[in-house]
């Protein structure tokens, strides 16, 4: 999407394939920098530092960190270390594994002298894959969100950051908004700040990018707009779907659904289908991630807990959208769209 | 309460009853400063910018203003335009009102000579009462609380700060909290860190004084920790409570209440009478402070919605906790308790 008015993406690899460049998010909004990753053990910390993240962009990520490892040492057992080194980053987006998985079978007849080559051709496929699915998830939304535009702007209310930023491309909860912007439908983007680590900011740089209205909130004041009649829809991304349709996503998404449900406001989940988890059935069986304390910024000696995710149950989910179209957030719903049970 | 192992108190006037003495909130959680405020317009900016916050604490701090205006200037015109500039500092918390109101009820039959030491003794009267009604809602809160407990320590959570530092003394939330620790009763208080502004940090910093276990976490994580079943009771204060017991608090207040409904949680709310707005009954009529956008720290040209209050209808209040007692978040459960009507 548009940074100060030219096209961009998150990831790409060098012409060289030495190595992977991708926007630095830890400095954003402050400066825009890009990143030189030279090996799988660069892309490995920039996952788990967030120098990359957002689920999607994550399995992207570990899949050109596998295709860096294959081009060192292209070996059974150094391929191993990489996956295992990759997949033990961050525990809760399944999009991760899914990609290392996918890398993994296309190697898996390829000799050693030809996998890199395949390795780097299977994370650009993995990369196309996920602007195609994320453009698509946009157009799937459309209806949805259109529905619920009264006279003024549409307002949509998102939780941390589910655009391009945690994408390739497009985004997933904010692609209906940017393809609702380009067509000229007035929207309007009330942007929770996402604490403790901010990602509302980058959603707030990426929507100025593309010239969305939006307004900044601190997570605390999602109840009180929404009570007040002042959003028309939320809608967020999820770092992992369980096969019965239970989301879990950044802390915080959970009472905005609940916030949502009691003022009969829909609340959309838009994600990828690699974000499905169809061997879990129970939101609570999903790991949440517990990150440093020090991200909260207690003084000293102050006793943090800091999960990174929580559950938002199916029931209170108005709808799933992925790139294969829109469904209920159940086990009957997803397996309609996507003919596996759960 | 204790402050490294000292017993102090919030707002105190000077020996001379020429100034106001409070501890400036706004230097901590860091350091620990005393205000010297010296007059109803240093008073007023106190309030406003919030050196002195918390429902309570802001109508007592309010009645010191009143003292020092009387002191420098007794006339009938003198007080009004004291009282008005007071009464526009900030305006949810309906306490406010009230302690300009039993000041000036105290002063009606006075003569000018002899108003500035009635104001102060009504101020100090308003003071001491503060601290007598925040016991009492703790002893009141106890049994509650008590009948919560499981087998390991009581595991309550609070939003924002309504202990000591937002009264004379106790507090309203942290009543309790402080009666359980001092009689030996494990307890241990999940704090929110209260975006914009951060309360929580007082809220730690309060009971770190008390030796009181506690743990901050982001607003965002209340959901997870009740849906896990990590919270044994929530209790918050309030700025304004309506007739009919909806109950206006710190912005984010709904979205626990709405958490703690969904998981069985009980909800309380810790109050003086005078946080009740018996001439308002419907939650929605609560005018609710719209504060500067810079509080929330974007970054420039972002704009910002920064709400600072929210409405708990009185539905998903468990219960109401006074110095006269517990009862219902509904007319009838406040008539019966005031007897007064709606």
């Amino acid at each position: 999407m548009r940074v100060a008015g030219k096209e961009m993406r998150t990831i790409w690899p060098s012409p060289d394939r030495r190595a992977v460049l991708a926007i630095d998010q830890r400095a954003l909004p402050g400066r825009l920098e890009i990143a030189r990753l030279e090996g799988v053990e660069a892309v490995a910390h920039a996952i788990r530092d967030m120098l990359v993240r957002g689920a999607p962009l994550i399995g992207v990520a570990a899949a050109y960190g596998l295709a860096l490892a294959a081009a060192r040492d292209p070996s059974d057992a150094a391929l191993d270390a990489a996956r295992a080194l990759l997949g033990a980053t961050r525990p809760t987006a399944v999009n991760l594994r899914w990609a290392l998985d996918r890398v993994g079978a296309a190697l898996a007849n390829v000799p050693p002298v030809r996998r890199a080559e395949a390795a780097f051709a299977e994370a650009d496929a993995i990369a196309e894959d996920d602007v195609r699915m994320c453009r698509q998830i946009g157009e799937h939304a459309l209806p949805l969100l259109r529905a619920r535009k009264g006279e003024g702007p549409l307002r949509v209310m998102t939780h941390c950051n589910a655009g391009w930023l945690a994408t390739v491309d497009w985004g997933t909860a904010l692609a209906p908004v940017y393809l609702l912007h380009r067509a000229g439908v007035e929207v309007h983007v009330w942007v929770s700040e996402t604490r403790p680590r901010n990602q509302g900011h980058l959603t707030a740089w990426e929507l100025a990018g593309e010239g969305v209205p939006h307004t900044l909130i601190v997570d605390n004041a999602a109840g009180h707009l929404i009570a007040r009649g002042e959003v028309d829809a939320v809608i967020v991304g999820s770092d992992r779907t369980t096969a019965a349709g239970d989301v879990a996503n950044k802390v915080g998404t959970y009472l905005k659904a609940l916030a949502a449900r009691a003022h009969g406001v829909p609340f959309y989940v838009a994600l990828p289908s690699s974000s499905i988890d169809f061997r879990v059935t129970r939101g609570a069986e999903i790991p949440i991630e517990q990150r440093d304390g020090r991200e909260v910024g207690a003084g000293v000696g102050v006793a943090v807990q800091n999960p990174a995710f929580d559950v938002t149950p199916a029931h209170l989910v108005s709808a799933l959208i992925t790139e294969r179209g829109v469904c209920a957030a159940s086990a009957e719903g997803l397996a309609a769209l996507f003919g596996r049970a759960a």
